[in-house]
């Protein structure tokens, strides 16, 4: 019996070090946890005048609605949040009470320059209010995406890391089953 | 001889009360001022795989080479930014040296729930941090949507906010002027 | 068998509003739930250089180690935190492992301008993530200090906000509850 | 002719690193520029029910009074301000009109942990929205205090960080010249 945890990066780039992030933490859940990765590459931005959803929006939503927990890769673009990674959350705030989110647990990390994306990341917490998510306090996964930590595909090679990445796949287990009883 | 000044727009919907700001500024912008509107319909989430940049990309950029200053229309959704207004900012960011923006001043406004998107343009301000971008102090624009200041098609109709948007228009020209000399 | 809160309210003014909120709460906590309220009036600015803990610092402490959660009534001063609010948290963060704070439920609410002190709020809630305090969500108790709500001895005489103050006590009950099952 | 900056530290500590920033700027300021340093030792918390202002806080504002532009070390403390450079400008702000800070430039510095004190800076930043301050853009000046970058009495020995410095107090000259023609 394992919970299920949605995984969403906020970068559409192939290769992004956010995206491998969440590759290794695919890789390296624990026992009692399964990840998958949300695929945002066809989510439009958010309209009140689009008529219908479009299919990947769809999928994100039912994707979201069958998650115990999320698992946000955020990339920090000018100080603040990746577009992508906003707007798929907007689309989910967009269903009935919030439900696909409302209580839920979530772990943040993010690759980036030398501060790892903290900006960004508390912007996102920010939202979290709103969205009544739960955000894991700690630990809190900033790496940096310059200093030879990944490879050209943006798998994430360095050691820390890994281990820091880890240690937060535990922490958001255990968060889980906190909120949950 | 006039300043141009490009509106860009946050949100993506024909009747928004935020596109009905920066309607009510066009209109009635201050003499020594013209103010354009961006379009940002076409302009596709910034993803560093796209091969080259879409047509709106283009003119968007051409618009900001263009102006003297920028005034944004900022919504708030989750308690943070509309993903297209960070978006045509993180697009323009991708220019060499950031040319496009750097130095210039700005106004903000925004049109929402009881709080006037103020956490949206907070957050927005820490962008323009690294976009080495001027945001006005004040007046801040901080307008109620929901209290019958909008019309349906999301003119704008209370008197105390024409006067606030008038008077923002009135400090940004003297900012801009303030900055230029 | 009553869980222990904390009360700590951020202006140091007798006849504060945010000291009338704490009034208020105190005196119509749910049942299983007391309120007791911290006194920062002597507690100096934390200074490493300061050879001793102060009386007024140990009495604070001792207190905070005896609660189950804390109610944070947070003021905002120039669009940020009250320094004697922020004070009192930042002697408690300097325990051992943070013990004190770490891990407990809290709530905030303020008192202020037409904005309820938001903004001084989301300050406060970057600060929980570092000192490990799991803030509520929702509600969020924002009170406009300047429309008649309070009396001119700083009691809040609004039905609406005394309503809003119940509703949170009762979500930090069942808070503390689901996260120390 | 030089211009008068006031610098004002956030830390107490007398061997602080922040305090060790401002020395450096002091004995390094420019030509045109005269850097004094405020005293906030004996500012008492910022409270509406003292009866007079206390003598430190009147020659804290006076030295305001006589300041083209500001230049703050910014601690970190908890991940946002201490809470003595916030009630310094707390205090400030109560004067008529905001007179002693309105519209003049400051520059902003901070020694800390990895970040630098990062997240405490955008803290500042919002403070200064409210205050009619115009904090530079850049350059940022984040400092490291536990990478051998200061010396056990706080003196910064690190030549990267003198750069910084000396960088950012001849754009904070530029800034205060830009703003004041």
């Amino acid at each position: 019996m394992s919970i299920n945890v949605l995984a969403i990066c906020g970068s559409l780039r192939a290769k992004s070090a956010n995206r491998g992030l969440l590759r290794y933490a695919q890789a390296n859940a624990p026992e009692g946890m399964k990840i998958h990765l949300a695929d945002l590459l066809d989510v439009p931005f958010y309209n009140a005048d689009l008529a219908e959803k479009p299919a990947a929006v769809e999928q994100l939503l039912k994707q979201l609605g069958e998650a115990d927990a999320l698992l946000l890769a955020c990339p920090e673009y000018n100080y603040s949040l990746a577009p992508a990674l906003k707007n798929a959350l907007d689309w989910a705030s967009r269903e009935p009470d919030n439900h696909l989110l409302s209580g839920k647990p979530a772990a943040i990390m993010g690759a980036g320059g030398g501060m790892g994306t903290s900006r960004a990341q508390y912007h996102l917490r920010q939202v979290c209010v709103f969205l009544n998510l739960h955000p894991l306090n700690q630990p809190e996964v900033f790496a940096n995406a310059f200093a030879g930590s990944f490879d050209t595909d943006g798998n994430v090679i360095d050691e820390k890391i890994h281990g820091l990445i880890r240690k937060q796949l535990d922490a958001l287990l255990k968060w889980q089953q906190q909120l949950s009883r």
